[in-house]
């Protein structure tokens, strides 16, 4: 269950409709997923939410499948249940094979025990890492 | 200060000035970070962690550029300073233009908003996001 | 699943049943919700929580709608879903409006990728900020 | 030290000093703090952040000392060293006196241990809990 | 539901049979609990963490129960739902009582607190503490 | 720096003194770490702190330096570094040989992996953990 009501397409205002047709258009399909009918219950937070999320994921230096699994391994290390599921659907959906979802995991298990070790060590910063 | 003290190559015991020379013959560099050192005050565990660490970061399905970003995705996450400082510089010994770096902090500043949001409503998984 | 029985009233020890009374009286309900009844496997623990609870959550400076908001902010950003839950659910019995959890969120939300991007920068405290 | 070089007034580029002369005018003080001359590496992340939070910091239902004592609260749970300094000089500015913080971290570690606890017991949310 | 399909051993190679194997001969038991069938679609991935775990989890300094308690404790704190349940049972069949159980949640919760009061003062680390 | 100032015997209240003395004679020396005088600023979330401490660290089912670990791992979970060092150094205190303390971070570091890995895969929990 949610904390909040999940809003359908007849229950949206205009301006939650005109967001949901956004997504709709830039995703090639007719599908909202919960996130977004869950955070339409405030208006201008999903919108914001969404122009935002477009803008970030939209073309740029990095390729779409690097981007969606950055975002998967941030999901996994704040611990969001919801977020690794549809992140990893997404990733799967941008090409993401078997092998290269294994590696993204052995990544970042690997970055979850040595930021353990670090922390445990209270390791001082070297000198030659500076980015000054 | 770090909890432990650091292992310079004079205090070193054979075990672990032969964990030191691995890293410097892989990293083709001299020069051994804090992190390392003490992690040398316990030889096996400086030991399973660099040989863990080489086979997970070395040559794979994912690009060694992509593997240290995400590596930097996850080490911010989990808040900790020393691995954000070490990866980041990794990550731009290996490519990373500061048009990438921008990219990645927009990825992890949105991942780390709508994981917060997620978590607020506490949205049900949908059906179509199932792996198996 | 818990991992740990929910203890009825039935099975409750006197010490138990004593905190119960106490709950039901201070909140005006007859309700236990689950957390007590499975913090109740450890007779002193339960009481310990609820009496500092009691107090905490207690007439103060700050207001009983701001002090559950903060709590519910923690538990968010904690990835704890019982209790942002029970937490939210007891905010909008004091008060919390949509447009007032709308609000909550952005914050959350924005506080959590400042954090992210602040640790991603490993931004020096200024010296305008020293509380001492 | 920091990750990136900080971005002085005189490097700025005629973007960023936008933003940098909207700071000033909206917190009406000549001073930039850190975070935002290390964001400036990359003036569209600046630009985005900035705004965004003017938006969300700025009036609405709830009055700016909760809303400031909320980022606090968030930046505590997310341990973020410079948030933390900077949202607690920001909340003393805003008002909070020292009982009023007290108060506040009463709250934020009531919170946390009772969050560490629901997530020990695996409770399960009880349905007067729905918000649906 | 699982972001990746559960192996069964029916579906699974002989690489992956292999670890299924030692897990039954080292535990004692036929059954293989859903992380190791779930973590089978990566063979590689399965087999390094299995030996890892079998080697950090066996005879040492530190007593069976004494692990066991600190593995639930870190996955308590990193809000691992799947975790806390299966090493809150592991830690029962090595011994751990009710009482024992409460105390343990007790300092966690009690950790809990004093981490977040820690990180709300921003307490500089004592000289005393020294490790180096 | 800290977000508020440390509080001297010489500024302390009767009552923080009252809470000092008592450090002193539980803990069998005349130095007040830091903490304490941090949170001085604000009495009775120092004594409630202090006593709450003193009860759960205290004799019990659990003996003192399996509690000082458990408190060690939760402290580096939560990315705690004062924490950190001052339970570091308390379980040094109470008899953590090198040894312990490298199979305590090997722990750690293990179920830091593991967590992530099942949170990556939302492992499903086997009814056999059922704790009810």
């Amino acid at each position: 269950m949610a904390t909040v009501p999940l809003i359908s397409d007849e229950a949206a205002s205009a301006e939650v409709l005109a967001v949901f047709d956004d997504i709709r258009s830039v995703r090639g399909t007719d599908y909202i997923n919960n996130f977004w009918r869950a955070l339409a219950n405030d208006p201008p937070l999903l919108k914001a939410t969404w122009e935002r999320l477009k803008q970030v994921m939209g073309p740029g230096e990095l390729d779409p499948l690097t981007k969606e699994m950055i975002y998967v391994a941030v999901s996994i290390a704040n611990g969001c249940e919801y977020c690794t599921h549809s992140h990893t659907a997404a990733a799967r959906a941008k090409g993401m094979t078997p092998e290269m979802h294994g590696e993204l995991l052995a990544v970042i298990a690997m970055a979850s025990q040595t930021n353990a070790l670090a922390t445990a060590l209270q390791v001082e910063t070297d000198e030659v890492f500076r980015g000054e």
